[in-house]
């Protein structure tokens, strides 16, 4: 490999500036933590509502099953958050599901978990949106009363961030994290102490209302599978959990331990809040129905339409705090803060799982490189349009959303750790050492369980949730796919086609002669410098052509010629139709086919300007001429360009977004300066 | 000149063909009347009732100052037709009003013109819908009650019709044209008939409405400025007349005389028809008000906001025919289609008049081509979208977009005929005949009076007028000045930057040596492709490049280029970033800077594809590459196509958009081999 050698300054400023740029400072525990966990930590501010809403179709009384529901939750969580610390450790480069999946267990698999993952990362905006919006109505009930219209202006605010690239650093995660973490922490301990010490009876806003059972006094299958229903709803506190195992090339060494460490960490914080919120909600005797307007009844008299049902974390922190007082606006405010962030990983990680699905030409092969801001920018716009729409047809309500959120993130958490087995296998296979054997074969176990654990809530939440809404997401999923494979399938029929034949390796490409063809208008600068390159590169015939539209001009033109003695030879072609392009492609064609062997060679004088008006002035025939003599066989195009002062402009301007920063540079630690096994998606 | 010789067939069967398809048969009176005078014939439709419209502030009793103005309008028609006779003479080739503007009074007052003529067509299709879904109205209640939504829909049905390129032929136009005159011709004769043979007391449905007068009683300067006012309304009439100027050569021979003579014969028809409706209105005693909601009255009362005023010709017709009789449909019908036909006439004028404005290079230079699809385009979308925006703002109110109107009308006459005065000044002074000299003063005088009275109705118009809307006509005028002349300076600031300097031809861009750069991603056919041409242009140094992103996939690379055997040096450029366009611009860049007298010659492999989505997949890393390369001076990028099966596709669309027709060929007449000085605007 001849290495660069003379532009290495360059090269070296460049990367520098650029390391500089990223802030490619490794992320410490305490920061990481908040950096990662805020899409599973926000997921506690509406998933033990869920659980309630779902139960409530039984009435009250079913509402003593919740710390079941929770327990099973809480098990799940370990179950899922000890699996991770396996992946963590076996791929500390970041593996992600998609990675995990491909190289263990296939392609197909690995494209179902792209397309389970890129549904997800919609998901993840619509829900966490429409939560933050309900959350921060509980404060500000403008916002609930203008849902839909908040919620989109909240998108396309992310998005117009996104877009812009904003500077990022761990403090801007950190700081609504904690204040969050430590709200809710706060209120369990307070309204434990103010429960169980003070014995105070603390009132949610809904504890006297009463519930009307659409179906009372439940039992058997119909009870089991209620309750297998409201678990699936709770199963939406695990969303985002894998999100460390992607970032493990973020931390400080030892990368793997902080990251598993990290992840323990966050699973503890999780279920903790998860739980106690769902306690404090039976204290407080939170009454949540999936359909408040008729199913809830004040005095025996159902609420009515204009009820809003506010989250249990709000309505918890009313009966701990007090409604309006600072610890509760503050919390409320953090709650939504917090959901935003969450929504914000998903336009981190769109993007980036597109440019790996491009590496491996599932998408467009341009959105592969990354930190482009071309890629990023239509990863980003697809993203956000998608949430908007769903968001618009689902009324920014949670509540059904939640119904297609859990799908695509056990259809990855499954596959992800079923792979993990796979490699278990793999690695036993080849390994003689008896205490690294007895170490992989209990991680296997983990992942094993893993695997059959949460494979066996992907078939409950299909089969609770399938009518609910989650064919919605499945459909989301199989368009993702099919639109991939047939990426794939082009890519690789395009490949086939032009691969170059072993033998005889360029006998059908290699033409023996050469005629080179300058384009004429008039005799200025531009035409001038096109004649001179066109000379230096000697070809076997060498002439100038010129379109004549007006006989006048076309006069001037060949007197001038002779003035100057310009001594390439100027032939005329005639336009009888004022036509530009025709006239030059028959003309080319008819030297094609006086010597077919003969390679053709144009060359265009371009302006080059600095506006995108001047561009509307400027060059058009140019285009068009060259865009049909790309169809031409046996024709190469040259455009020799002719810098305007204007182009300085854009010159500037390029600049300037070279030195923009990708979103979301931070969760994903410092760029490898050789592709690694890249991290991937969101799990 | 080197005529070309060896395409001559090729261009031989082209024009064939060109000419079969566009229907170059020369027109005869009989087809050329209509043709032409479906503009000027259908604002019978609508200027008589704006005469009424406005006498009516006055009262019912200034109704019968309306023969008055008739007389005037037909003085003016005449004087307009004389005049216009005389430009039909002197410019046999078709001199429209903007040549003839900038030819003998220079290029601001034929950029005035052109200005005039751009919000005229905006206005003639924007005014002939709404008057043509008015007449409809009368005989389909349906449509008036939704007359904005079915003016758009007629605008957007033109727009599809006019781009797809419909094919013309004169009868298209002669049908509905002669269809209407005769219907007109047969309500006048037969009304006529009725009211004086058989004393038959026709009524119009107005006929027992009273007109509650805003001004009773006008007298002095405020009765001559109403009148004044009623007059400028009835010059709507002449809208089109000096259509037939521009179209000469569609005509046969003797061409001048044909077109002369057609439009003596639309004049009068015009003129005959003005009158008898009003004649008929005044009869049938026809009521039009301004505000007809509240200044009509029935039986005393307002008529209110419900009540829809039908244009006058079809109260006429009613009165005389009978409400729903078949030749009142008949003759509805007719009208609407005039009306459509003339709004027609604005989108053929339209893009030529752009054309012709472009060879004069105050618009982007790209529509200079005739009958170029591309350019038609976007002058049919333009013009669509200022008619849509004028009938959406005027409720499609014909009334209303009448006051904008008639000023552009006046602009160009009076223009046209100033320079008309100056043309004869210079022909007489060169003209020693004594026989051509008398008859070229006559022409002048009838060109100086046209002149002074077009003139002097231009003053009336904006005088009257100017606070009704007329502002909004010139502000619109005031636009399409500054925008061309804009256009045109920056046109010549590029055009004096890029002037060859007389001496030193070219020293300052002949490089001495170059130095060719071939970019390799995979070792393919359009790879080998790019490499055999690069190779038959001799550069002074030949290298391939390829950036490395992949270390896996560089070795490959490299080990391929060896197995093979290439005989280029393959240099491999590091991208921390996994960038591409960014390494290699400072490669070059590096490569310019050791040895600034060198140019470098990039190939770029390209593959080409038949459908847009597929580019989407291919090229964007070459596209954007490019795009930054022709920013570095001293560069040459040179596209290497390789054509996939697919683009076989894109190659039968090109072929089909050949067969292209642009609509208006008919009236254009045929196209001249070379540029002749070509017809003009709409004037």
């Amino acid at each position: 490999m001849s290495k660069l050698t003379d532009v290495p300054k360059r090269i070296l400023i460049g990367r520098a500036l650029r390391s500089d740029k990223l802030g490619e400072t490794l992320l410490p525990k305490r920061i990481a933590l908040p950096v990662f966990a805020s899409d599973p930590l926000s997921s506690v501010a509406y998933a033990p509502g869920e659980v309630l809403l779902v139960l409530s179709v039984a009435g009250v009384s079913a509402y003593h099953f919740s710390p079941w529901i929770a327990v099973a939750v809480v098990v799940l969580m370990f179950t899922v958050v000890a699996s991770y610390r396996q992946n963590v450790h076996a791929y500390p480069s970041g593996g992600g599901d998609y990675e995990v999946a491909t190289t263990n267990l296939g392609p197909k698999a690995g494209l179902t978990v792209a397309s389970a993952l890129l549904v997800d990362y919609v998901l993840t905006v619509a829900v966490s949106i429409a939560s933050g919006i309900e959350n921060l109505g509980s404060a500000v009930p403008f916002v609930v009363e203008h849902k839909v219209l908040c919620a989109v202006g909240v998108i396309v605010l992310l998005t117009l961030m996104n877009l812009r690239g904003v500077k990022e650093s761990g403090n801007l995660f950190a700081i609504p994290t904690y204040v969050f973490v430590g709200g809710v922490f706060v209120m369990i301990a307070w309204g434990a102490f103010k429960g169980m010490v003070l014995d105070d009876t603390m009132k949610a806003p809904t504890a006297d209302y009463t519930i009307h059972a659409e179906h009372q006094g439940l039992a058997g299958f119909a009870l089991v599978f209620l309750l297998l229903r409201a678990f699936s709803s709770g199963c939406a506190a695990l969303t985002g959990v894998e999100a460390i195992s992607n970032g493990v090339p973020a931390f400080r060494k030892p990368k793997s331990k902080n990251a598993a460490t990290t992840l323990a960490l966050m699973g503890a914080l999780a279920v903790t809040m998860f739980c106690g919120i769902i306690a404090l909600a039976m204290a407080t005797k939170v009454r949540m129905a999936e359909k408040p307007a008729t199913d809830l009844l004040s005095n025996g008299v159902p609420v009515g339409d204009g009820y809003v049902q506010n989250p249990v974390i709000s309505q918890v922190a009313e009966a701990v705090f007090g409604k309006g007082s600072f610890l509760f606006i503050i919390l409320a405010a953090a709650t939504a803060l917090v959901l935003f962030l969450a929504a914000n990983t998903a336009y981190n990680g769109f993007p980036l799982l597109g440019s790996i699905l491009a590496q491996d030409r599932y998408l467009p092969r341009q959105l592969h490189t990354r930190g482009d801001r071309l890629a990023f920018s239509n990863g980003i716009v697809l993203l956000a349009g998608a949430a908007i729409l769903l968001v618009v047809i689902y009324g920014a309500d949670s509540t059904r959303l939640i119904q297609l959120y859990i799908v695509g993130v056990f259809v990855s958490f499954t596959l992800s750790q079923t792979g993990m087995v796979r490699h278990w296998n793999r690695h036993l296979a080849g390994e003689q050492d008896p205490a690294k054997r007895r170490h992989m074969v209990r991680s296997r176990a983990i992942n094993a369980f893993g695997a059959f654990f949460t494979g066996l809530v992907l078939v409950v939440v299909l089969a609770t949730k399938f009518t609910h809404g989650a064919w919605v997401a499945l459909m989301g999923m199989v368009i993702f796919y099919g639109t991939m494979t047939a990426i794939r399938k082009h890519y690789d029929k395009v490949a086939d086609e032009i691969a170059a034949a072993e033998e005889r390796p360029d006998e059908y490409v290699r033409p023996s002669r050469v005629h080179s063809v300058v384009l004429v208008s008039k005799l200025h600068k531009p035409t001038l410098r096109a004649l001179a390159y066109a000379k230096l590169l000697h070809a076997n015939q060498l002439e100038a052509i010129s379109v004549s539209v007006d006989a006048a001009e076309t006069k001037a033109l060949k007197d001038e010629w002779e003035r100057r003695g310009i001594d390439v030879p100027l032939k005329i072609i005639d336009s009888p139709y004022r036509e530009i392009t025709r006239p030059v492609i028959e003309y080319v064609k008819g030297l094609r086919r006086e010597s077919p062997r003969d390679a053709v060679s144009v060359y265009i004088p371009e302006y080059v300007v600095g506006h995108w008006y001047e561009h509307l002035l400027h060059n058009q025939s140019a285009l068009r001429l060259k865009g049909r003599l790309l169809f031409t066989p046996g024709v190469m195009v040259t455009s020799v360009p002719y810098q305007l002062q204007s182009s300085e402009a854009a010159k500037k301007r390029a600049r300037k977004r070279q030195e923009w920063n990708a979103p979301g540079s931070v969760r994903r630690g410092p760029v490898a300066p050789q592709r690694p096994k890249e991290p991937s998606g969101k799990g």
